[in-house]
């Protein structure tokens, strides 16, 4: 999406056609940094040190740097290296082991003298499939927007998110914000308040960035504010993301995501849930019991990154020494409390009868 | 309460018996430094600069101004005059008002000469009032948490509170942490769960140091994590404060408030609210209709407050500077999520008919 006056995808191809651009999101909102790469280790590196990050971001610049890895030697060994290589940085991160593989399953059976420009034509249309992807969850949100603007002629809708589902987590468009992007080129008037998203404040570093970069109108909120607003008729409608679905629609999300779903529901604010199918984990159900928590570490809680007066990035310790601090990192949204679930192919009901009826080949 | 080995309380007369002396709370949780203040100006400074806050402590830190006043000038206009000089410190402190109006009704009728003495002697019973109404509320808390031990013998009460309506905000035990000291005292093993509370972070700030200084066991936790830690059965009660409680018993608190109350509705968790009576607005029925909710300065939410690593105090910024903040302060609880209201004459149930009931000479 749009950076100022400019629009930009989170990598490309750079001009030497070879080495991948991308935007270094450690500095954000701080600093738009852009580092060119290319190497096989600096893609380690900007996968491992999080210049990168959201899985289908992760993915396709693995396989770019399966890619490049192309351009130096691409024997069946050197195809197995730097699969290894790079699975290696983040191996939990499920989209980072699909392009690998993908990108494998694809050159593996070519002369070797021919895997370069075919890793760098795949590459491509890996990144092209993730925005198409979530071109499509934006069109079928967009609907939704519409209908909502359609009650309230020539007011603005106000959409509430969470945590960071957005452009810079995929290749383009995201997936939260999607719609929210289709809205504003639409000319539809829409207004979003920015869960800031404690402990990490990706709501508050990435989306508020992103809504300012696109000129989209937004107010960052505190994460216990979202009540309030809709208990006042502040919020038309919440769109989250999420990193995992159940087959029953329970919903796996950022830490926090609960609490909104249940003001949503409390004062009959419409709550979707943004998500490409490929994150639907057919294999659960019961999200609140079969879904296995992440605790991450206690700095996280206790201490904060920002930008100091003199403009220098730092973090500041917010409790006391002796504090011990605990962070699981996602809750479960049942499905009871959720509206819709907006895929790429339609708006699904939370259930295991919605999904089964949009996904008919897997339910 | 205890600051380490020694108890403190949050102002006290100081040996020559004229200055008081305070806890400098702005450095708090990181230093712990205590000030004596011998003159009216400094008083004022205290109040106005927030080197005391609560409602509590405020009024008896002016109650004590007006007796340093009285050491130096006991005349009718110079009583008026401490009278303005402090009210303007800040001026929509109820409790403010209150204790000065006291003060001034107690001290007008004496001689001149008598006043100085009758002044400490009135501001130290002022003091004490306060702790002996924190204290029955800690009584009739600490039968609840009983009950909640009673059920699970050998086991923690986990409790989750949220802000700080602790001894720091009073003259000690405080309001929803009174039935925490009290348990601890009796042996009862608790846990408290601590929100951070954003975006003034008072939770993680000064909840947090309490529980520190007085060795009661404690996590801090994002604002986020409650509802999760609710539903995994990781909470057995919520005790929280309250600015201001309704004649329905609907309940005005920091914001976030609301957010607990649904997620312990969800999960048949209880939700208490401490509160002296003198908090009850018997004006005022619909909470969420008729309190106004006060707006305070997006700087709170866009620059959070810490210390860096090289022990300065400093604050950081944490989204773009293009991004505005909204930072409304408070939220209404209905009374329909709230189990019952924790008081110094017991426990009431949050309706008209429980207040009544529980003060029929004010229902």
């Amino acid at each position: 999406m749009n950076v100022g006056e400019r629009h930009y995808r989170t990598i490309w191809l750079s001009d030497d056609k070879r080495s991948v651009e991308i935007i270094d999101q450690r500095w954000l909102p701080h600093e738009f940094r852009i580092e060119k790469i290319g190497t096989v280790a600096g893609i380690a590196t900007a996968i491992r040190d999080m210049w990168v990050r959201g899985a289908p971001l992760i993915g396709v610049t693995a396989a770019y740097g399966v890619a490049i890895q192309m351009t130096e030697d691409a024997s069946d060994e050197a195809l197995d290296a730097v699969w290894e290589t790079l699975h290696k940085t983040r191996p939990t991160a499920i989209n980072l082991r699909w392009a690998l593989d993908e990108m494998r399953r694809h050159l593996k059976p070519l002369a070797p003298e021919r895997r370069a420009e075919a890793a760098y034509r795949r590459a491509a249309e890996i990144a092209d499939e993730d925005v198409g992807l979530n071109r499509a969850i934006g069109e079928n949100g967009l609907a939704i927007i519409k209908e909502i603007a359609a009650k309230k002629p020539g007011e603005t809708v106000n959409i509430l998110t969470h945590c960071n589902a957005g452009w810079l987590a995929t290749v383009d468009y995201g997936t939260a914000t999607a719609p929210i992007y289709l809205a504003t080129e639409a000319g539809i008037p829409v207004h979003v308040y920015v869960d800031e998203t404690r402990p990490r404040n990706q709501g508050a570093q990435l989306t508020a960035w992103e809504m300012a970069g696109h000129g989209v109108p937004h107010t960052l909120i505190v994460d216990n504010a979202g009540g309030h607003l809709m208990q006042h008729g502040d919020i038309d409608m919440v769109i989250v993301g999420t990193d995992r679905t159940t087959a029953n629609g329970d919903v796996c999300n950022k830490i926090g995501t609960y609490l909104k779903a249940l003001a949503a529901a409390d004062n009959d604010v419409p709550f979707y849930v943004a998500l490409p199918s490929p994150t639907i984990d057919w294999t659960v159900a019961d999200g609140l019991a079969e879904i296995p928590i992440e605790e991450r570490a206690s700095d996280e809680v206790s201490l904060v990154w920002g930008r100091t007066a003199d403009g220098k990035i730092a973090q500041v310790r917010v409790s006391p020494d002796a504090t011990p601090a605990a962070n699981p990192a996602f809750d479960v949204t049942p499905a009871r409390l959720v509206t819709g679930l907006i895929t790429e192919r339609g708006v699904a009901k939370a259930s295991r009868e919605g999904l089964k009826a949009m996904f008919p080949e897997r339910g």
